[in-house]
């Protein structure tokens, strides 16, 4: 009487008697059953095509009998088809392949239009019509490509590590203090009292290092700063690595360009469609990146751009595009390390280079004209610390539950984050970063 | 003049003259490096014992020099350590093998001593010690163990789902309105109106199958419960998958069956140590596992226990325990499905069974006399959303981002959510969820 229904063996794979649209070559003349969205629908006066779209791509539909043409004339845009067919060789469809003889039978109906037809090569529509009706303009697939290679990327950010004896850790997002930046935090009431949105896993990273050695994480975090622009978002996916036992941050370095290896060939297996639809075109990552010291990089400016940047503590958006174009002409590298930024600069866990103490073991790597990522070496004893946080004019209580790592022996570590989000709007050439996030929070955006 | 050190072949590698603990009967005779925390000392009369701990484990290295008997005496525990020495068999030796001859190097020294004893094979502390101190009792075995367990999960996980066409996505943290349920929300400032942050990526996902079919996601929601229990976190990382062009609840299940068995392999695979220290009996996913209707397992604590349940909404936390108790018995099974719970104790997104509508296509997963995951089916149709909130008296306005997808067509489909760490909790028997997470967050806890 108990066990009704018991699951049959089949039901444990993706029901056999579906198959994906880009496997229709691998039916020539045998019957097979199709399910996704009527993508678009062309009649003709004797036939009428339905292209359907699945997750896999798309598949010609090819619709003779009149009473089916007619049916198929009523069927909206996104109405979810299952079709039953024989599959044809026909070097005129797309692939080489279609379904003739079609059952065409509708799972589920649309109320609406999408705001834009989805089926055209480019998108008509302004960036805030997408952002509005995101739950189906994704669904386009140029606006659905950089998503899948966002998933790719994290996958080989992932792989890379895991390789390398990382641990992935999961870390809160609230916080009692806004210890990262002291702007900028979004405050929460908290059972009623006062918490924080995390800025960055820095210091549970690092904390962590104590426990695991090497920790990854692959999470929000967030920024409540008030810019409207192409390039922030108040949430977005940070990449984060830490490791210990380190000579300084060219072990970093090391691991960094380890992980855009992994991360490219990812996306290279993972996302071939996409990138393909995008056009993009997939770096080289070199065996070794090219580096400049932050010094070097600033009389490099000064002796070829006719500006001088020196005593600047920091580096200029078009120094940075100046330096990318430097690297590729030289190095024939799209990546490029400035090591060496002033300590002014950067937070104060940062590790001083040693014998010039304004000068910091930290780095930027500028991929293709902006920075990706953000990393160094970190302080690692406790003394340190506290002499940091005087050297800023900070009290250490605030940060007395970060600092406590440091009293317990901390070995020399350090680690960077990289910000997916801009990563693949850099990879597909996007305008605004928000065409690589899938539902955007800022300034004016909550929904939907 | 600008590459400044290029890096060197080695340093993209771990540093070579580097070996781990558990790697030392590799090298019997041969001269190594080992790096780590000084975990344990025992001084002799002509012979003191360091044990060194890095991320692999534990390493005796037996000083006999002197001086060098002094000098380790001055070491407080948790020093970070870089030891230079000779591997020598030693039966006697944990693991058969030792280091003799060490030249002993201070890394890194502690400020203060931990709250216990580290080298301790139980931990002699309460759990408010244990967590105020995570950043140094996180360092213990024991302490430590559970998060192996955790981070091999979650790999699992992934790789179940990636093998099975799924698409990893990343949706917002931070929602204008509560949705999942009114209450239990932490309320944001937003750039000075209110937001909330997001209970769990249900609606997101579930858009998502319009665009991609498979979806998974692995980050953290949020539960402003004030319960102050064992079971509570107000945060905590939720294992959530979504799939379209299903038959019903059960073709989820199915894929839910595939992801246990992925998560135990992978935890054998990848924290074995973690396991075997905590003695954790990873569980036997059946090819199978057993199911049964909700109003038959009302029939059968009825007919086997002596109270009557029948009319109940819902199963009490005993009658959880009962089933997973027969099913264990009937079917040797850990792992029990209880499926077709009433509408009424459902979310208003759950498709009603066909034929009795007071019941659901949902389903519960029970593992060891706990519930573990719940999921279904979800209502496809707009118009049956509009439906269901009028049911349910609630105005379709606050969900127009969420019904979007609806109005464009969306296939049948369903998901679940799985806890991490309660998972986790249940495999390693923990007696708290807070042993399960490393900064839990909760009614009276913010730090560290």
């Amino acid at each position: 009487m108990m066990i009704s229904r018991p699951l049959s063996e089949e039901s444990f794979q993706e029901r056999p008697d579906r198959i994906l649209a880009t496997e229709l070559s691998r039916y020539a003349g045998k019957d097979v059953v199709l399910q996704g969205w009527l993508h678009r629908k062309r009649a003709l006066k004797s036939v009428a095509f339905l292209i359907l779209r699945d997750r896999s791509g798309l598949a010609q539909v090819v619709v003779r009998d009149p009473r089916a043409m007619a049916e198929a004339d009523l069927l909206g845009a996104e109405t979810v088809l299952r079709i039953a067919g024989t599959v044809t060789e026909n070097p005129q469809a797309p692939g080489g392949f279609e379904v003739t003889s079609p059952v065409v039978t509708t799972l589920s109906e649309p109320v609406a239009a999408p705001p834009f037809d989805l089926y055209r090569p480019t998108v008509p529509a302004t960036l805030p019509t997408i952002l509005d009706h995101a739950p189906v303009t994704l669904r386009h697939p140029r606006l659905r490509a950089p998503h899948a290679i966002a998933a790719a990327s994290v996958a080989g950010f992932r792989r890379a590590l895991d390789a390398r004896g990382f641990t992935e850790i999961h870390t809160p997002k609230v916080v009692a203090s806004a210890t990262e930046s002291g702007a900028d935090v979004f405050a929460i009431d908290w059972f009623g009292g006062e918490a924080y949105l995390a800025q960055s896993p820095q210091f549970f990273k690092q904390a962590m290092v104590g426990v695991f050695e090497r920790v990854y994480e692959t999470g929000p975090v967030f920024r409540a700063e008030p810019h409207d622009t192409a390039r922030h978002l108040a949430q977005y996916t940070s990449l984060d690595a830490e490791l210990g036992f380190v000579a300084d941050h060219r072990d970093v370095m090391a691991v960094l360009r380890e992980v855009l290896a992994g991360m490219t060939e990812a996306v290279g297996e993972g996302a071939l469609d996409a990138c393909a639809l995008l056009e993009v075109d997939l770096p080289r990552v070199p065996e070794r990146i090219p580096e400049i010291h932050f010094t070097d990089a600033q009389e490099l400016i000064a002796r070829d751009t006719g500006e001088d940047p020196r005593g600047e503590p920091d580096l200029s958006p078009a120094h940075e595009r100046f330096l990318s174009r430097w690297a590729l002409r030289e190095y024939g590298s799209e990546f490029l390390f400035v090591t060496g930024y002033p300590m002014a600069k950067r937070p104060f866990y940062t590790h001083p280079e040693p014998g010039r103490e304004e000068y910091s073991n930290s780095f930027d790597l500028l991929f293709r004209g902006l920075e990706l990522v953000t990393g160094g070496q970190r302080l690692h004893r406790y003394d340190d610390y506290l002499a940091a946080l005087a050297r800023r004019g900070e009290a250490p209580e605030p940060y007395a539950g970060y600092l406590a790592a440091f009293r317990h022996g901390m070995p020399p570590h350090g680690g960077f984050a990289l910000g997916l989000e801009r990563w693949t709007a850099r990879l597909t050439g996007a305008d605004n970063i928000r065409r690589t996030t899938l539902f955007p929070r800022d300034l004016h955006r909550l929904t939907p």
